[in-house]
């Protein structure tokens, strides 16, 4: 089958794709990207946010968003509008334009199928309230679904096990799912953004830092050249990395083609 | 393994179960029946709509909900708040409680591993929008799924392959995937609702009837029996049967229980 490449640990190659939800928001944007992943060759996941438009779904109903340091504090009524917006509305959407490029798509959340199971997190300084810490992914599930030819597509929600659902950062359900998934396939993880990669110069996309390991990564942060924003999705990297993931690359859709050059790599 | 016993034509038995509105709407009662529903024996699916949740959520948002003889006409913002209340909030929220109850619950649309295909509904006298008539199922991958021990949870939404997504009768969602699915099943279609079956007298709970094939079902017709509501169903019940589904229940959620009598079966 093509696209079925194994690396020398005999691991099939898997792509998980997070995309950020500028992409998501813009109807041009997003038919691009669904054209790009679609035609991405291989085993993959996507997994998508979508905080914006959650946000302005709750202006319209009158509930106030409640934000700590840019995170989402997540109320009853806040947990609604995330369920109705990512699981429903946009998970949908996603899948059923996937399925019209002939992308076999299946939307999903965490608790479906028990894919990924999380704890609500501890009230420490900040109660976030219905957000959850990733606590284990039922790898065997994904292998099933893959097995057969599905691409899942997660949206940024899991569950306790015991009924509650609960909003999760969707950086981190896309590299808790690599992780969880390595140890049986050659994963590399996409984070796909509206910028060109890690820039060394903010505002200019011709800075591309084509390629980041951890002795370049402890330079450029005494240097402060990273943007604060980009800080805890390479603390992320790291971590995947160090969990059996093989790359990750940071860019925008353009790098999920063949010849694609202008992005950034993160290795060990 | 429990609960799989075959048929005479060696076929493992599969209950699929349709919920309505009323009792999701209620907490008490989804609660009871979902307690319900994941002890029910043996392979199974789950099928539920939303309507008047649906409607409380376009009031909300002023949106007008269009009807036309008591059927939901679907604009293109009408669909989004079906996809929000029926793929997210209702969809998502049923799926974790059964998950909390040990059953392994998945929730789909029919967009999601292209389970259930359909065709926006030709324009005759109305114009019903965004409404989808079921054109075929994907038994393979519902297979695949019920044999990794997953239990499907379709909301009422289809896709036309397309990418257009569909509000499509939940009724009839039922009957197609017992329909799609009973040349490898030996399927058993619920309709569950609030009420303990077709009833002989519309207002008198002791008034159900027991039985009904298609001679009884012709002098019930004949003698103006059947409430109009029941109709429909009736009319899918036959049909479904004509297509080797083996039997259809009709009642309330007590009729899943093991030692349950009190609801109409209706077989041919």
């Amino acid at each position: 089958m093509m696209g079925k490449q194994k690396d020398h640990n005999n691991r099939i190659k898997l792509s998980i794709v997070k995309i950020g939800g500028n992409i998501i928001e813009d109807p041009a944007s997003l038919e691009q990207f669904t054209d790009k992943f679609a035609q991405l060759k291989g085993l993959k996941i996507l997994v998508h946010g979508g905080g914006k438009h959650a946000s302005k779904l709750e202006s319209k109903l009158g509930i106030p968003t409640r934000q700590h340091q840019g995170r989402r504090i997540t109320t009853e009524e806040s947990l609604d509008v995330v369920l109705m917006v990512y699981a429903g509305l946009l998970n949908k959407k996603i899948t059923a334009l996937l399925q019209s490029k002939n992308c076999n798509a299946a939307g999903m959340s965490g608790a479906d199928a028990n894919a990924i199971l999380a704890v609500k997190r501890p009230v420490k300084d900040i109660d976030f309230g219905l957000v959850g810490d990733v606590v284990s992914i039922d790898a065997s599930i994904l292998q099933t679904m893959l097995q057969a030819g599905i691409v899942p597509v997660f949206c940024a929600i899991t569950h306790d096990g015991n009924g509650q659902l609960l909003n999760t950062n969707a950086d981190t359900i896309a590299s808790e799912l690599a992780i969880g998934l390595s140890s049986d396939y050659d994963t590399t993880l996409y984070y796909c953004f509206e910028k060109k990669g890690v820039l060394s110069e903010m505002n200019n996309e011709d800075s591309v830092i084509k390629h980041i390991n951890k002795e370049r990564y402890r330079e450029l942060l005494e240097k402060n050249i990273i943007h604060t924003g980009m800080l805890p999705k390479l603390h992320n990297c790291f971590r995947a990395l160090e969990s059996q993931v093989s790359k990750i690359c940071i860019g925008d859709m353009n790098m999920l083609d063949d010849e694609a050059k202008n992005y950034t790599t993160v290795t060990l």
